[in-house]
């Protein structure tokens, strides 16, 4: 069976426009690598019973849950105890994240202060995700992964659970660029599409300086499908009075 | 009462990582300027029963709901025929639609097939919503706006409806820049936030080559609780050894 997956993205900050999502991206095309099929994304506020809803929502529909945002010290970041609520569990000070907490802070010459120890208090029973940035750790609860929110350090903790994740077939997919409207091509690439199954055909217009025209994406977990689609992709691209090329 | 919002963004190929979405950072800045609340967005895939569904939930959820993708010529495209589901409505081809498309494909001699015929097939009784990029109209039923895809093409069609959205109180907000990490003002920043009504204080951590810091954001609909809190957020700042500026 395949792997799915949904990410949460917790945060007022994108939800009022300050700050662009970066992350849902980064995670697609990660996911993507290993065989994962990216089904929904949630961009939700800081407010716990939205966060605690939609993680019991997601982690009984996918495969994985990736949740990013609100695992800081201040008062705003309300992530780590909405999803303990989530799973029924209690809050704990876990001795390995104040071990790696304390070190990074004696390192750095700050002071680890009583709101900077909120960041070692994790759901009990769950399992630390590596923080190499700025070792607050996240955290995993059975298929939730509990991710910061800024990108490096996301990444970062994103990188060390990888391994755990398990992909199914990769899905194969090639581009097609064409300097045609997709309206002349329509018609025939959905031919193309019923005729291979496991075929899936995306089409998207493009607008340039340089003129417009339309990416076609096809995606198949076979090879042969995707090669053969894509012979007859050109030759009715070709038939249409356009020319194509296959650009990755 | 204050006006919400909830963003549908349809699209494989958001979800496959190709696309990087340009529209929910768009979209939010707007819906700030003119005192509406962004409370949740979800990207979705090209599948009827969970347009259907999505847009059923957000329709009987939020004041205005904008959906982005899907309303193209091609087979990919199902978004107009999910919406009229939802609805309950059926397909018609639009009069109005089908003079601006004949007009628009007449003058840029091209073809107006059978496929670019589709984008003039909307529910019947829906209003139609300007496309002055590339004539093909979105549409509006009750308080569904269904937009294209295509940033610069969704820009258009929301311009051309924003006079139609009524706002409210538009959301104040300020932004502190400070040399301090989030941790040594955590508790500062709870207290200020207590104590004034209305006011909602994020904190985010930023970490550039020139140094690490945190930004801090007050939000209010009043322009007086934000100015006062601002005074003693600056306060906090100093009294914790760091310096702080008003960025915006």
């Amino acid at each position: 069976m395949t792997s799915t997956a949904g990410i949460i993205i917790i945060g007022d900050e994108i939800l009022s426009g300050r700050t662009k999502d970066l992350n849902v991206n980064w995670i697609a095309n990660e996911l993507n690598l290993i065989g994962i099929r990216l089904k929904e994304v949630k961009i939700i506020s800081d407010d716990k019973q939205t966060i605690i809803d939609t993680i019991n929502n997601y982690r009984n529909t996918y495969t994985y849950v990736f949740s990013c945002g609100g695992i800081g010290p201040t008062h705003d970041d309300i992530t780590t105890e909405s999803v303990a609520l989530a799973f029924n569990l209690n809050l704990e000070k876990n001795d390995e994240a104040m071990r790696r907490l304390t070190e990074h802070y004696e390192n750095s010459k700050i002071e680890f202060n009583e709101a900077r120890q909120k960041m070692a208090i994790i759901p009990e029973g769950a399992k630390l995700i590596d923080n190499p940035v700025s070792a607050a750790p996240g955290f995993n609860i059975e298929n939730v992964f509990v991710f910061a929110g800024v990108p490096k350090i996301m990444q970062s903790m994103f990188i060390s659970i990888r391994d755990k994740l398990s992909g199914g077939k990769i899905l194969i997919s090639k581009t097609i660029t064409c300097n045609l409207g997709e309206g002349i091509i329509a018609n025939a690439i959905e031919t193309i599409e019923k005729k291979h199954k496991g075929l899936k055909i995306g089409s998207y217009p493009y607008f340039k300086p340089e003129g417009f025209g339309t990416s076609i994406v096809l995606r198949s977990e076979k090879i042969g499908i995707v090669n053969e689609a894509l012979t007859e992709v050109l030759r009715a691209i070709k038939n249409n009075g356009g020319s194509g090329a296959v650009v990755n």
